[in-house]
């Protein structure tokens, strides 16, 4: 739950999944239960259609908390696998929230 | 497409839909449309699986491009439906880009 106010961070990930089924949904799944252990994790918003266009936007409370996380090593390797079998094209823009509002601040953490 | 490196700036919109589908979709498409043809405009990426969550992220030359955005008559009509009629609930979030990477940083336009 994202308790806290602005300013705060967040990961942008954006990919397009190619046909290989492998271990993916299972990897996925972990990668989001390891990702809300992480200190400095507020939260994680995640959508994917049925094209296989996927966006997933991982809120942080700092941007050391990010790197802390990048640097992770369960994460790094899923990371390696879903470059080389599981995504078509995908990108990741780290950014600073300077605002929030609306009815549902707090995505499920 | 996004020819920009960063610093931009990102409007992330999260939302779940609820059953209401009067004019949801020609609406969206038509904000789609509208959003490309503003000035500062850089990209959009957007995704809603089948159970009526959605995540899309526009992306922005400047903060003033999105106040502009946001002052936009048609588009000020349209959060107004959204927010009387078609979303569950919402979050807008606005945050600056400091740094991108990856396969696929050109969103479709």
């Amino acid at each position: 739950m994202i308790a806290t106010t602005p300013p705060y961070y967040a990961v942008i990930f954006s990919s397009r999944r190619n046909d290989a089924d492998q271990d993916y949904a299972a990897t996925a799944e972990a990668m989001v239960r390891l990702a809300t252990l992480q200190a400095g994790f507020l939260g994680l918003e995640s959508v994917r259609d049925a094209d296989g266009s996927g966006i997933t936007v991982s809120y942080w409370e700092s941007e050391a908390a990010i790197a802390n996380w990048r640097r992770n090593a369960e994460h790094t390797q899923a990371r390696q696998l879903g470059r080389a079998q599981w995504y078509a094209a995908l990108s990741v823009r780290v950014a600073r929230v300077d605002r929030a509002y609306g009815t549902d601040l707090d995505p499920p953490a």
